[in-house]
């Protein structure tokens, strides 16, 4: 499978190898990166995004970097680890996933420096086998998670997502896309329709790019275009990611899902949403409780090197809407399905 | 009242008097033409747009050039206004408005040659006295839709619109916003919603400016935020234009307006259209009959002034949709409102 992982290491395992997605689909550039300065401004800058992406960025960013420092001791290099933690999550402070695999591989240096006939050397080798964990940990998922939204799909089908929950988000599969790649490898020749996805256009910009370089039949379309594809008779099945799934299932996801999954609705589309359980926030009962992000209105008037608006107009900006459960067909995780969605079923699917 | 009435004659009543939408909202420009190569270029360059304004630009176009032609005799500029029609008739042969106006116009020439002392300087002023009036009826015509819709209004709504159907497309009031200009004059306070209607943008390039010039409360947003800003109850109604509404009542209108009908009825907000009674087609028996016109993909993927689509992928760009007539609350038309819409009702409406 053609799927483009987005962060890895680099041929020699000394640098940090990332595609630089905010030149995308213009420039296809990959930087090849070792300096902290450089990795930090890559993940300040979005030049690498997703939760998942972000996570092993930072995890192989902080083994190259501790490779090129020179320590005269172990406890210089856990000081330095230490600054270097704190350093890199400083960069996209919101990241969860950010802080999480920075936290495992300070863990693991701590614990490997406690073991008898501990060095350097040794420590070094072990927080990259930790760095390739992390990795190879998030490619298990994204294919678990397409083994079973597979199920849910046939030969042929009309797919459409929203937005990018693909490879680029993550090591390569993604989670809304897993299922396609993984059906693409297996020749169910799906039609994947992907919604462009104002203001920030991860629709047209990642997923048709990531979809189409993988030899995969997409099409774009605007957004307000959903409605006609559907009447037309071409989509099957809606399949898109989530940024935060509440108790009862209610889902958070890029503005706009909501009225893809009213619209599917009407005309009977099953409507999935793809994503690990890491997703979900059993804290948070419903997605009335899920504040959502307003962001700058010159993202929608003045964003693509044009003003599309008066100086001065009223913006309204929202980052993500809020999908009800009742119009989620089933959520997909590398568990398995939730369909019937309660808060009962979510509780046992996570306990499972 | 400060609309923008976007052609009329300038000062010296020699010229034609054109502002310059494609220029909007970056530049607002006001072209000064009398030649009839400027006028049709005008026209071909969509720098006028909307059926009701493409008709008053021909007339009052075609008034300018005969006024700056010169002629020996009477027929010498009957001939003339015949090339005249022809050319500017053949620069946008699709714009159903354009032949009208025209024809309107040189019929009114050839009745008044028939008139006893019947001179150019005679006819000069009846043509000018005709384009003065198609520029009045289609004022007429937007206050009396205006008048009828806001029947459907009460003081202090949020209202949503997509697209223009604005007076930029018509003579200053338009058919869909013709009911928010009349209600602010009479101190309604209407906050509009103004969806940008990707992918060619007059949402917020025209709506918003239109609204914004005018003193109207108005916010641009983009089509994926429908859902979100209904869900959280700043939506009231919906009001649109159209570009051709079947005997049954289902209407064609800018590529979205079908999904925002979805997605209002989801949430039990009335959706309204404003139209003329000429927008009707009664030999289109349904909306399943109206052909669909498909544009260039690159206007999805290259539309900004930078690439925000993978070179080669495929794109899907449909310039409209069908709005159901099950979904549309009230059609508006010059005449007074069709409810409960069937196609007896929409006959007995034309005939009233």
């Amino acid at each position: 499978m053609n799927t483009i992982i987005p962060v890895m290491l680099d041929e020699s395992e000394k640098a940090l190898y990332l595609l630089d997605q905010t030149q995308l689909p213009e420039k296809e550039i990959f930087l090849v990166l070792d300096k902290r300065e450089d990795i930090f401004e890559a993940i300040l800058k979005l030049r690498v995004r997703g939760a998942p992406a972000i996570g092993i960025a930072a995890a192989f960013g902080m083994y190259v970097c501790l490779l090129h420092g020179s320590y005269a001791t172990i406890n210089e290099m856990v000081e330095d680890a230490s600054s270097l933690k704190a350093y890199l999550a400083s960069s996209r402070p919101t990241a969860v996933n950010l802080f999480w695999a920075l936290e495992r591989m300070e863990k693991k240096l701590l614990s490997q420096k406690q073991l008898p006939g501990a060095s350097i050397e040794k420590i070094l080798a072990s927080l990259k086998e930790e760095s390739y964990a992390i990795l190879t940990e998030d490619q298990e998922m994204s294919k678990a998670i397409g083994e079973h939204g597979l199920t849910l799909f046939k030969k042929g089908m009309g797919i459409m997502t929203h937005c990018n929950a693909g490879g680029l988000a993550t090591s390569g599969y993604g989670t809304a896309l897993a299922p396609i790649y993984l059906g693409q490898e297996r020749g169910y020749d799906f039609k994947v329709y992907s919604n462009e996805s104002r203001p920030l256009l991860q629709g047209s910009r990642l997923t048709s790019y990531e979809l189409f370089k993988a030899g995969i039949d997409v099409t774009v379309l605007c957004d307000s275009m959903a409605s006609i594809v559907m009447n037309m008779g071409k989509i099957d099945a809606i399949i898109v990611g989530a940024d935060r799934i509440a108790a009862n299932g209610d889902t958070a996801n890029k503005i706009g899902t909501s009225g893809v999954a009213i619209i599917a609705k009407e005309y009977g589309i099953p409507f999935y949403v793809a994503a690990p359980t890491s997703t979900f926030d059993l804290n948070t009962l419903t997605g009335d409780d899920i504040p959502i992000e307003e962001r700058d209105g010159e993202e929608v008037i003045n964003g693509f090197g044009r003003r599309t608006g008066p100086i001065g107009v009223k913006v309204f900006n929202p980052a993500f809407d809020v999908t009800k459960a009742s119009y989620i067909t089933a959520i997909i995780t590398e568990k398995g399905l939730i369909t019937d969605i309660t808060t009962q079923k979510v509780k046992a699917h996570m306990n499972q």
